[in-house]
Order: C-alpha cells, then structure tokens, then sequence
C-alpha cells in the first residue's frame, strides 16, 4: 500500500522539515566538498527521511544521545554518514564546524560511523549490517528491557540485495519486532549500475510483504508522507513495518539528481559546489526551522542483578566436553547476572546453550539458521550493555565473518563461543569442522582469544570471559576429555599453565584441547624413552603468555613443539613463533595441513599427524637433531 | 499456486518410482545404521522428490556423472548425503555394498558430500550453499556455454533462512535463470526445534514469489505431483522456479516420522533398524521397479579458444595501481582464452572488473551488492570447468569466508582478488579497508595468496594464476605505485625478489605492496646512516620462497624486519616466522596493531607505523641491539 494517510503535522512542521532537509543537504556538500572525497549524492537523497526522524518523530536528548530509552537510529547505508553527522550538528550535539573536519585524522567524523561518536552504536560500511544491528537493539526493548523505545534502520536500495538484511527480517518478524521500522532508501543508483529493481517500488513492497512486514510505499521526498508513514508504523502491532521510501540520488542539486556518474564522488571545490549551495538555499522556505524534538520517556532501570557465579561442577578425574561445560557455565552465568544474554542459530542442543534458553527465554536471541542475523543482533544488544554470548559450530563463524570483523571495529563486547573445533568431530567431515577459527578470530585487534582444554577451564574462563570488557572467543570441542585441573586452579586472560615439567628438560610441547591429551601421552611415552619433555597448556591464544614462553624458552634449549587441531596457519604454532619472533627460537608445528575428511575422531588426529604417534616422532627427531 | 495438473507419468512408472524412493529410504537408513551416526530422518523426507528427480526427470548417464551437457543435481541440505549416495548407487554408477562404508577413512561417501566425488560438482554441508552454486551452474548453460541442461538444488527448509539462499533467489531471479529449479524439502523440523515456518505453506510461497520466482506448492510425497510439478517447471520460462515440497521428517518409518528428537540420528543396530525396513518393505508395490533415466541431448563442444595473452602495457617508471593492472590483466585473459570469466557485486569500476564486463558480457555474471552469491556462484562455474575471477573489495571477502572455506574443501579453481586492501586506502575507513585478507585466505589449505607490488607483476601474476590449477587469492591496492620491475622480469608463484641488496646487509626487509615503497625509502635512508639493508619483495605469501627467505637468513645475520599493511597476525611477518621457524632467526614485524581510522593514506601509513619512518627506526634498533 502506499501511504496516503494525514499525518498529524502542522503545516508549521511540514515547514520546519524541509528547511532542516535543505540544511542536512547543504551541510553534507560542504562537508564532502572540504573532505575531497564521500557520498553527497547519497546523503541527498535520504535527507527528507533523516530530517522526519531526527526532528519529528524519534525521541532522543539532542545533548545526550546515550540518555535512557532514546529511540535508536541505525545508518546502515553508512556511506551516508555525512548526513548524519549533519544531522546531530543540526540537532546540537556538537557545532557545525566540526562537520569541516570530515574524514581528517584528528576527527571521530569518519568516512563510515563508528561508535567512536556517542550517537553510533555500530559501526556501519560493510552494507547490510544494519538491520541485523537493528534486530538487536529492539529484541533488547522488547524482550530483555522491556521498555518502549523505537528502533529505526536507514537501509540503501542495493543494500537490500545482501542476504543478511533478509535473515533479519525473518527474525525480527519471527520475534514480532513491531517497535523495529526499516526504512529503504530507494535511490536506483548503485555504485556501477543502477540497482536490479530501480524504482519497481511493488516489487520492493512484495519482497517485504512476503517476508510478513508491514510494507508501506511512499514517496521519500514528500515530507507529510513520510511523517503519516512512520505514525502508521508506530501504530502497526505484532510485526516490524518497512518504509519503501522512493527517492532520487542527488536530490535537490539538478546536476546531481538522478545522475549515476555521481556515485561516491565529492563536488569540486568552489564554483560547482556554491552552485549546488545556491540551488538548495533557494528551496528553503519562509517560515520556521524549528522542531521540538520529542524527549524518551523516562525509564526507571533497574539495577543490573549480579551476584557470584555457582562454583564449576567438575573435579578432577570427571570427563566432559568442553561445550557441555560452556553451557553449564552459560547457565550459572545467567544466574548471576542479569546483564547475560545468549544468542543461537539451531544448533544449541549442540553447543548447550539450550539450558540458558530455556531457563531465561527472554534473555534468549533464537536466530534459526542465520549467522550473520546472530552476529549482528549480539552487537546490536551489546550496545544496549548487554553481555551477549552467541555460540554455534566454530566452523560456521566463517559465515558471519564480515560481521566479526565490523564487531571488532566496534571494540563490541560480545563473547563467541565456536563449538566441535578441528577434525576430532570424526564422521561429519570437513564441511563441519572449525580448523580456520584461530587464524580468524586471533587476527582482529582486540579479540581475546581462549582454547580450554578440560571442563573446568571452560567453566572457569567462561566467566572471565564474560568479566572482561570486549569481545571474546572461546574455543570448545566436541569430544568427551578429562578434567586434569582441581577447583582452586586459577585461568586468567593471558595465562597458561604448564602441565608437566623437570629440571632437565629438552623440549616445550605446546597445546591445547584435544592435542593437550596427546602431549600429555607422548610425554609419557617419550620419558620412558629416555627424553623429556615440558608440557605447556596455553589456553589463552590472545594475548599469550609471553612470559612463560620465554621460561620455556630458557628452560628447554629455545625448542618448541606445538600440536594443534587447526590449520597450519595462524594458530598456536604461529602464536608461539610471533610471541618469540625476536627470541630465535626454533618452533616445529604440528597441525593439519590438507583438506581433512570423514573417519573416527582418533583415527583421524592420527591420520592428519597431531596424535601422540606424531608428536613422539617429531620430538625425538627435534632432539636428535639438537644434540647433533 | 498448488501443483494439481495431470503429469505424463504412466501408472507404471508411478509405481517404478515410489518403489525407488522406498529403496533410497531403506538404504539411508541401513547406511547411518551401520556408520552409528548421520541424518537418517532427513533422507527420509526427501527420498520421493529424488527418486522423481533421478528416476524420471534429470538427464544423466548413470554410468558417467561427468557426461557433457547432463543435467546438475546439488543438494545443498548436504546432510541428507546417504539419500544422494543411495541414489547414484540405485542408477548403477558403484554397486550397493559401498553405501555400508559411509563415513569410514577409507570412503569418499563422507558425511557430507565433496567433489572427491564424480557426481559432486560442490561440497555441501554448511547449509545455504547450494543455491548459489546452482546459479553459476545455470549461469554456465544459459550465458557461457549456451546449452541446455537444466540444474536443480534440493535445500532444506530451516537452512532458508540463510541469507544467501536470498541473494542467490535475487540473481537468479535477475538474470532470468529459467534453466534453474529449487525444491525446498519442507519437512517442518529443525535441528534444534520446529522451523519459523513449520508447514505454512503460503508463507513459503509469498517469499519466492515476491522474489519474482515461479513458485509451486506440492506435496512432497506424491509422486504424481513431483512429476507434475517438475514438468511445469520445465516449461516456465524467463524465470526459476522453486517446488515447495510439504513433507514429513522421517516419512515412511513410523516410529521416526514427524518426530522431532531424530534429528541427526542413525537408528540402533538390530531390532530397531530392523522394524524400519521391516515396515518400507512392507511399502513395496507390487510391479515394475525399473525406470528409464533420460539421457542428455548431445552437444558438440566448442573447443575452448586459448591463445597468447597479450604483453603487460606498463614500462618501469610509469605508474599505476596494482588494481588497475588487475582489470588491464584480466581484460587480456579474457581476449586469449575463453574459458576466462568474471563476476562481480557492484564495485567493478573500483576493481576494473567493468572492462571485462563490457567486452565479454556473457562471460561476465554481476551479482549486485550479493558477495556471498557471487563466490558460490563463481563455484559452480568452476565445476563447469571455466577460470572465474571474482574480484571486490578485499575487506568484503570477509563477507563470503564461509564460501571460500567449502570452496577450498571443494579445492575449486576459482581466482579471488581483493582490491582496497590496507590503511593505505585512506579517507573511507576502517570498514573498507582489508586489513585481515591475508590471514584468512592463507588459513585455507591448497590456497596460493600473491600480493603483488607494481603494476607489471600484477599482471604477469594475473596470467599465472589463470594456469595455475587451484584457488588463488590476488591483493590488490588502491592507490597508484610504479612500475618498478622491466618487461622481461619472470614473476611465478613460489618466487620472491630481491630488490636492493650489498654484499655487507645487515638485515632484511621483507615487505609487499605500499609497504615495499616504504622499504625501498628506507633503504635508501639507513644506507646514508651507514645501515646496509637488503629489501625483499614476498609478492608470493603461499607458496613462500623458503630458500630465498634461507639465504637471506644466511647473508643477514639471521635478521629480519617485515612491514605490512594488514594486522598483525595471519600475514607477511608470520609467513616468513612460519617459513624458517626451525632456523631460529629473528623477525620484527611491522603492521597495523590496532582499529584503524579515517586520514589521508600518507599519514595513515606513517600513524599505524608501516611508514618509512617506522621501518628505519626498526631498523637502527635492530641492528643496534645485533651489535652489543
């Protein structure tokens, strides 16, 4: 349907938003024009719905965008960003002068936004992020606060072509988000083609009608429309609404408008762009600039419950998964502390999280098969100081990698938990096994990155994982293994612990999981051959105990053998390597370093040489040739 | 609408085939029995659609998979493996007595299938994938190679959630693929519980039409209305088609049907599997279990035109980005060999994928903003034995790890470039900088990564990784650089360059890329300071010139400094730790340390210390803590 409806604007308003329209214009030129570089053409034609919703319908503080309850905004065509940015200048937030410092290094007003600025909570760029942000931000009013804040999403048109944006719209209508409203800015214009539905605005309406939204068409350059359309929103119950928003790139410059060759491209400094500000000042109207911009209601919130974690269940001697200790630790965890949300993608009688699901439904994201949908509602809900953990197959985190990465740009504080690591998941092949997950994981800045071993690490860096400010990936297996370490045992981010040790020995083996069992035995087996060894568990990837490598390194003749349940690359192996690069120590890694396949999880740690068969041979060999 | 015509199947043939579909079930469920594990219920449920699909519909040879212009067969819901085994097995292609080898080391019948397979043309088993696969598939016959075998992909009903199957509906739908058909085997249950949708059948509908597809309705256990349905697909032109098959998880064995809790799980060896089979022979019809597989119309095959690619147009001191070299490349490629294709997701005038494009638009699949499509897709076309080279931001491969990681275990012949790469794109930000490419491409086994630092490599290693057999990743950069190496100079994967060097080096400089300009003015900078300096180009990161790398090692001391524009982990500096790991040498390296920001690329090189300045300062302390 398209909207037609009167809004319940004043002609005074309808005014006032079209002059605040022609400012955000004017101020992304200039701004643009000053950066030598970003996307007028894209902020102008989203400039009449960003001026609807900063000065008409959204409730939020002008001075204090993180004030309790404010209505959120995600800009998820984040190439845009100059239009926001003017947007809070023009709201003021902070002088428009700042605007000028678009893009320049001394200047949180990037390229993209980034939750460097107070009013970002996700960083936004990599297209198709935003709704699933979005989903998390309202599934946290609804379910989790529950509180009456709006969550609002500026999608481009292209945009809606990545897949991510349509698991979100499947969850959130799932999750009945009806305080979620989208809103497509449909412009045409690609980057290097018009977009495949150009301005088919029924077609736009039957994809979103059909994924159950309430889809409203409307013209994006008519201002009473657009405030009828987001009162028709607010009023739709039971599911999220979307505005069909039909727009023109460029709009407002004649030059500009509708013209593709103007994608992603400054004006020129000085005649072409007083032109275009001489254009858009003479379609300011008399009358009123001013808005009131409605305030959030106000919100008693609740003191965050956190008492102390139950003590781990597991003693020495006990076996169990590692998974089945996060997810007895995720449910003493949710006990605790109220702040801690789970999130999962249909695999959680797989990787446990299925207890805290079902003892705290409403701290509880179920995505269905949609890992990108996951990845993107946690940041949306760790925005909302949420302590979100998300856990599936580690493998699958490859899927939601693009969102990983943004999460990190973020500085997000969500915690991952990648389950039936490497090929000692036996019988399913590779297809389901996470052999790239320390590579992937370890190379974002920031990321803490934990492999426990027994069930009682687990337990015990579970929750230090969740005491620790940013994001965090822990590292879980499939099989059954012992417990070897007692309840006083301490696990610290950064730490490790070496397991077997002797005054005379000649060689560091390094694991963790299951390779650590292996170590453990060819230590044993090697000692009755006559050589020893030290056995090193380093459950903290990143950052790495640096310290107690360069003992080991002291101690055993700087030899190092590290065994691992990954690729090659980027794993322990390198991990020991990068922390003693400048130590010239010798380091053998032992990893999987072929295409693996379906076999007995024993079968196959030996078959792919990180068994205890592999580790002796290689010990033996890296002693013999020392002593040569 | 809901499939209700008359087929032109026969009586008889009704029977052959729902015998067929009973004996697929039998043997799943005597394969997972045997194996102790597998997805036995999932078979269960789709056993009717491919006994349809292989005893009626496809055109194959059942002895040769690989026959020119057959019909494709992708079963995305790739845990359903047992069934796609079964029914190759049921054609004739290896006789039955394999199937009981499922999942043991010595089977190529693994838990999910691969391409060791002859009838696999792409490795499934993360849920989603099959869709775009298919599309390449479709894309070949329809675009490139302008035959007419038809592909169908068989999903799941909870992996539709996944966005990509949405990107892949969306291009599919765009390019009029109308030799492309979907069955999504609704079987109403989940892994972990019901799906969104559970048997809302119009829900189902109301998505893929508004999609643009054909979108038929079918019970998905009556054979007559599979056949029906497959018919009206065949005859629906300008656009695919999808068959939303209801059906029941477990069909045909009672005690397993529509029962939630045998997700993923083989029956128990004797009495239990027995009343299984007991009860699908009983399901037996008495008379013909024979059916007629058509075979593929023959086609003349186009000998693929291969010539000589034309000379790289760059002389030493011109100047041009590596990206730019890439399009000049890719665009000769195109001219000298046919089997050469591209796709794109609307960056290609950044990625100067467009010149391709424009001269070869049927070799040339745009996918819009749908970068996960496009590596599937790029899949598929590789399974017809094409070249395709997918290039985009490097940062947005992020987007489609999960892709190239099935890819990788597909061991695919695709070609990736990821331009933009770096804090040295500048003024866009930290969203669209590819700072974590190399680490995760170089995670993957059998992946050769180059990162070429001038124009005239780029486009001699353009051409080598055309011929070379494999998947391939390029890093390209944005800005201009020059031309630094003579027309004559050989470039080959594995190899290095020595750039500077003296008799009397003190060090080495390993560096790639931007970085490599850095190294050579800092050469150039510690020589006047009286620091001798070797500079070694590494545009070979895997395969790594070990020997090289070892007489550098041996002329400097065992020294090395690298300096790359990525993070810190994954890249250049631990591919030269990793290649002399067993050497004891000393590597400092250079990289970007934390969440880069918008700036100028001079100042962002300087600010995240890849800089000259940087590089010398290492340097001097390197040397100078070498000396005491």
């Amino acid at each position: 349907m398209t909207a037609s409806a009167a809004s319940t604007a004043t002609p005074d308003l309808l005014t006032a938003l079209a002059n605040k329209a022609t400012h955000l214009r004017m101020d992304s030129v200039k701004a643009t024009t000053e950066a030598g570089s970003g996307h007028p053409s894209s902020c102008c034609s989203a400039a009449d719905i960003v001026a609807v919703l900063f000065f008409s319908v959204m409730r939020y503080d002008p001075k204090n965008p993180k004030l309790p309850n404010s209505d959120r905004f995600v800009l998820s065509k984040g190439h845009a960003a100059p239009l926001l940015y003017a947007a809070w200048a023009e709201a003021g937030l902070f002088p428009k002068s700042e605007l000028l410092k678009l893009r320049t290094l001394g200047s949180d007003l990037e390229g993209h936004p980034t939750p460097r600025l107070s009013f970002v909570d996700m960083a936004t760029g990599s297209l198709g992020q935003g709704l699933p942000a979005g989903v998390g931000l309202a599934f946290n009013a609804k379910s989790i606060d529950k509180t009456d804040y709006r969550t609002y999403v500026l999608m481009g048109d292209g945009e809606s072509v990545e897949g991510s944006v349509w698991e979100a719209a499947e969850v959130a209508r799932h999750a009945a988000l009806d305080n979620l409203c989208a809103i497509v800015d449909v412009n045409r214009l690609g980057q290097s083609d018009p977009t495949m539905l150009q301005h088919d605005m029924e077609a736009y309406r039957a994809r979103w009608a059909g994924f159950g939204w309430h889809a409203i068409v409307v013209d994006g350059h008519d201002i009473g429309a657009l405030v009828a359309a987001f009162e028709e929103a607010a009023r739709t119950k039971g599911r999220p609404t979307v505005l069909l928003a039909k727009t023109f790139k460029g709009r407002g410059i004649s030059f500009m408008e509708n013209h593709p060759e103007w994608h992603g491209k400054p004006m020129k400094k000085g005649e072409e762009t007083q032109k275009a500000l001489d254009e858009l000042t003479r379609q300011l109207k008399p009358g009123s600039t001013q808005a009131q911009i409605p305030m959030p209601t106000a919100v008693k919130a609740a003191a965050p419950a956190k008492g102390t974690m139950a003590p781990p269940p597991y003693k020495l001697g006990d076996s169990a998964a590692t998974r089945e200790a996060f997810g007895a630790a995720l449910l003493a965890l949710g006990e605790a502390d109220s702040q801690v949300v789970a999130l999962d993608a249909d695999v959680k009688n797989s990787t446990y999280s299925d207890k805290f699901g079902k003892r705290f439904p409403d701290r509880f994201l179920e995505n269905f098969i949609a890992e990108q949908n996951m990845l993107g509602a946690a940041a949306g809900i760790a925005a909302c100081g949420k302590i979100p953990f998300v856990a599936t197959f580690a493998a699958f985190f490859t899927r939601a990698y693009d969102f990983i990465r943004m999460a990190a740009i973020s500085q997000s504080n969500i915690k991952l938990v990648g389950t039936h690591v490497g090929v000692s998941i036996g019988e399913d092949g590779p297809s389901q096994m996470g052999l790239e997950d320390l590579a992937m994981m370890s190379a974002q800045p920031g990321v803490t990155v934990l492999y426990p071993s027994d069930a009682l690490s687990m337990y015990k860096l579970v929750e230090a994982a969740a005491a620790h400010k940013g994001m965090v990936y822990l590292r879980a297996g499939r099989p059954k293994t012992p417990v070897i370490y007692g309840l006083d045992e301490q696990f610290k981010i950064g730490g490790s612990k070496v397991v077997r040790q002797s005054a005379a020995d000649q060689l560091t083996i390094v694991a963790a999981g299951v390779t650590l069992f292996e170590a453990l035995k060819a230590h044993d087996q090697l000692k009755a051959a006559g050589i020893t060894t030290r056995v090193l568990d380093l459950y903290s990837i990143v950052p790495v105990d640096r310290a107690t490598l360069l003992d080991c390194a002291r101690a055993t003749g700087g030899r190092f053998l590290t065994v691992e349940d990954h690729y090659a690359h980027g794993g322990i192996g390198d991990a020991v390597l990068s922390a003693l690069a400048s130590e010239g120590v010798r380091v053998h890694k032992l990893a999987v370093r072929e295409i693996p396949r379906s076999g007995r999880p024993d079968e196959l740690v030996d078959h792919f040489g990180i068994g205890v068969r592999s580790i002796v041979e290689a010990a033996k060999e890296i002693v013999k040739t020392a002593s040569r």
